[in-house]
């Protein structure tokens, strides 16, 4: 068993435990070295706190659970995905494809697009990285979406809609194609939403061969 | 004016006039120089063939003009985009939405997916370089196909046309999701082409505000 007493690797504490902004920047530096090591899958959060010389409940106390702070900790995204999945399997299925555009379009805007390249550069890395942000992105947001419609070809249309998202973000934020670059979200939202909702919960019409 | 005895910078010519594919592959390396300092505005085909120590007919000779130098020297594009854009606009208006992704997909497989992440390092570059592909991609191929559609809001058109394809391209080549990674391209035609068609005649019904 790890306890709160153990210390770090590399001797850098300042001779007490550490607590507050300490416990978290310490998490935040662990959870990078073990998701890089072990992958998304391998990497626990008993290995992070013990990496980080803290006890185990200060993830969930600082970031409410392991998807938060490989967030947070390593894709650096600007929102949590639990709270971001929550809040938009609240509202209407029929409006989830401009909700998501919406959604989307304000979280990366704030950042000032800085964040989206950085994404982009995880995701076309070969590292174990990238591939536990491919994990990461299907399996806590995409699919977390796509079941609760209960739609057939679940798999497809998360693709699908991952493709419009990473598109539209490397349109906007990467190329800085205009109009696009600077457009108004609700231009956004009504010109890329109705993709959306076709990808969620529209009719494929797929060939028979597949 | 340049004459075709004229030398290349660095003296490696083994001592004759280049001719055939060495004429061609001077041409490649000249062009890599010349778009790379000047952008693809500032560079001259005259410039190109100067450098390379060959006549300016020879441009025209082996690549059929600046685009095609262009796409074949700096983007490595495994396409000819003058040759794309008129098959495209040969047939129905109707059906462009699920050929331009048919053909997208069936040009980018052939390279096995190994040139799509060239193109993407390079639209994300922030260098002259990166400034001229994304001149290129919209005054050559977007721009041609949306003009002949006679749209309205052809340059938001031909921007979210580009966010479906390179979210496609990223899906596929990059991030490699599954099933859109392996999927037919039939399936694709089928899933994506109704996006296309719809960001390029379809009604957008944006809002007033812009």
């Amino acid at each position: 068993m790890r306890t709160i007493d153990e210390q770090p690797p590399g001797g850098k504490r300042r001779g007490r435990r550490p607590g507050g902004q300490d416990t978290r920047t310490a998490l935040i530096a662990a959870a990078r070295e073990v998701f890089s090591e072990n992958g998304y899958d391998g990497a626990t959060v008993r290995a992070i706190a013990s990496r980080a010389g803290v006890d185990a409940a200060m993830v969930n106390h600082w970031f409410g659970g392991k998807d938060a702070l490989f967030a947070t900790a390593v894709l650096e995204l600007p929102f949590d995905p639990a709270e971001v999945v929550s809040a938009l399997l609240e509202g209407e299925v029929d409006t989830l494809g401009e909700r998501i555009v919406r959604r989307f379009v304000t979280t990366w805007d704030a950042t000032d697009g800085g964040s989206f390249p950085a994404l982009i550069r995880s995701l076309a890395s070969h590292d174990k990285a990238a591939l536990a942000l491919r994990n990461f992105l299907i399996e806590n947001i995409l699919n977390r979406v796509i079941d609760r419609i209960e739609a057939d070809h679940p798999q497809l249309r998360a693709g699908l809609c991952a493709s419009q998202l990473i598109g539209l973000g490397m349109v906007r934020y990467v190329a800085e194609f205009e109009p696009l670059s600077s457009a108004e979200i609700e231009w956004l939202a009504t010109a890329v939403g109705p993709t959306m909702q076709r990808y969620l919960t529209g009719e494929l019409e797929l060939p028979r061969s597949n």
